[in-house]
């Protein structure tokens, strides 16, 4: 390989090589006119209201897993957290710090699956930063992006689970964590294992658009939804009973977890939304769901029950009852 | 030193031990009610009109140097992006990759110093992400910040220097690029070098009031001044003619300069602001940069020349002119 099929520190440098970089791989993969004009900063219009404004760093390893890449997550990641938010992504920032000696062909890669899934979710790349460190200073790549989208109007409600509010999936899982690990230990399977990395603002779309009574949206990535149900369920006086036989899982994600001792309600998602949503609406909420590609495989999984006082449990099909902790930490570590 | 005072893995899991991270640490340092919904998004409004995004990662080494550190820039670097690009900066996001036994209290005196520099600049710090990667996947702590504001109404003739305008700059250069270099290879001087970082909106904002037609704003960071004067120029009829004599450069780092063979001139700054300004108000400008505690050593460093196309020269005190280059890549990485 020659030297310029890889990272050198001057590709970070702000010089030539920086300004090559810029021209060569972000301005055609990203094309669009607010980002072709390079300043500083990038500017644009967006209707008077209440903006969104979020950011997350990307440090998966390998940068490569099957179903995406390192790229596709960290468009997607900042895509759902906006739209969780209620928000309609619309431009999003993207900062790398690759380590010198990283193959291009890699930077090629992981930048096209951004471009393709900033495409997919409607939202344009607007402005950005390269830093380069020097051999063993990181970790091949790691991206940093944020996102600015504006706040829809929200319906009633929105924010405050109530009592007897039902708990929505969109699918099963945790597919992602596990297609990680398994990419990262080399493990092969006859079922391959997807990781379900996608952008959710159009299935939320679809959610709110059927004007049903959503009153908590939440992306289950880090902790899975054992962590996203303990977050939401944190000091009030209810709780979240699940049913455990009706949590999707996948059959592969189902025996890994068996083999491996993890329980897939702890691992991470990247494409999973959970909704709580008013009980009357419940039903079309799952069925405006499985209308969309991304959601097919929605699932009631649960109630917001009374008395529970922030306790998240678990009714497995035998009749016990189960309390689902938060994690203290990721069981997968860099699976984000 | 106790294992929790240090950084471990889960601290990035999105767990218990994230939770306290946040609560006890983020929390306390960036005292703000957007921050404390603890959202995935941060919800703001801004008035009506264009609006400013930008993002920077800073991954200089060492973390800490005179005159600042790693926090400080992380600040002062993103806020420098928005208000050189005729942005009032407001909201910023911060995310951290930290590497596993990175020692808590060096975290808690980069959070201080962010803390301190947003009061300074006034903007706030409104969400934010962590990320824990094993031992040797980062150099200890690197940061990105994303940074939003309003678009001021700026004056007739922005973005467009003219032949004739002055260029101005509010202090000497070099002192950021040599003060890190120094720290890093433990040089010591009779005369301390400080790292120039700082926020300049306040600086930029005097300029404005004073009314005074700006044509063209940029923050000399790496590649220093010749880096962001050549970018500027690139392309045009005219270039630009700088006086060797009135660029500012303190003593430490001229001796330096000399000594490691950098010219000061490549090197980068952190608090350091090129201004074109319309010739007649040039002299009203540099009052006005003088008036601000940044600006006390402004000067007037040379002028928009016709017929240069595109290079940028410097006439040196006994008569001679040479071309000042791009540089190819930071002369020292890891500045920033």
């Amino acid at each position: 390989m020659k030297p310029l099929d890889r990272i050198l520190l001057a590709h970070g440098g702000g010089g030539t090589l920086s300004g090559a970089l810029i021209r060569e791989l972000f301005l055609p993969a990203f094309d669009n006119p607010t980002l072709a004009t390079l300043s500083d900063a990038a500017v644009f219009s967006l209707p008077p209201g209440r903006m969104a404004f979020t950011t997350d760093s990307y440090v998966v390893t390998p940068r490569f897993f099957p179903g995406g890449d390192i790229g596709t997550l960290a468009v997607a990641g900042t895509v759902n957290d906006l739209a969780v938010s209620g928000a309609v992504p619309r431009f999003l920032s993207c900062a790398f710090i690759l380590e010198e000696g990283l193959p291009l062909d890699d930077l090629r890669r992981v930048v096209g699956s951004m471009a393709r899934t900033a495409a997919q979710a409607d939202v344009q790349l607007v402005t950005g930063d390269t830093k380069v460190v020097e051999r063993g200073g990181a970790d091949g790549i790691f991206i940093t992006t944020a996102g600015v989208g504006e706040l829809r109007t929200l319906p009633e409600g929105w924010g405050t689970p109530l009592p007897g509010d039902r708990v929505l999936i969109n699918g099963p899982v945790g597919d992602h964590g596990f297609a990680v690990l398994a990419a990262r230990e080399g493990l092969v399977f006859d079922t391959p294992l997807l990781s379900d990395c996608a952008p959710l603002n159009g299935l939320i779309d679809t959610l709110f658009d059927a004007g049903v009574q959503v009153r908590f949206l939440r992306d289950a990535t880090r902790g899975g939804l054992a962590a996203v149900l303990n977050e939401m369920a944190a000091g009030h006086d209810w709780g979240v009973a699940l049913q455990a036989g009706a949590i999707p899982i996948s059959p592969a994600a189902r025996s890994l977890g068996e083999i491996l001792g993890i329980d897939p309600l702890f691992v991470a998602n990247e494409g999973k939304v959970v909704a709580v949503i008013a009980a009357a609406d419940a039903a079309d909420a799952l069925a405006s769901m499985r209308s969309h590609p991304l959601g097919r495989g929605a699932a009631i999984i649960g109630i917001i029950e009374p008395g529970l006082h922030g306790l998240v449990t678990l009714d497995t099909d035998v009749g016990g009852r189960r309390i689902l902790d938060m994690p203290l930490g990721e069981q997968l570590p860099r699976i984000c």
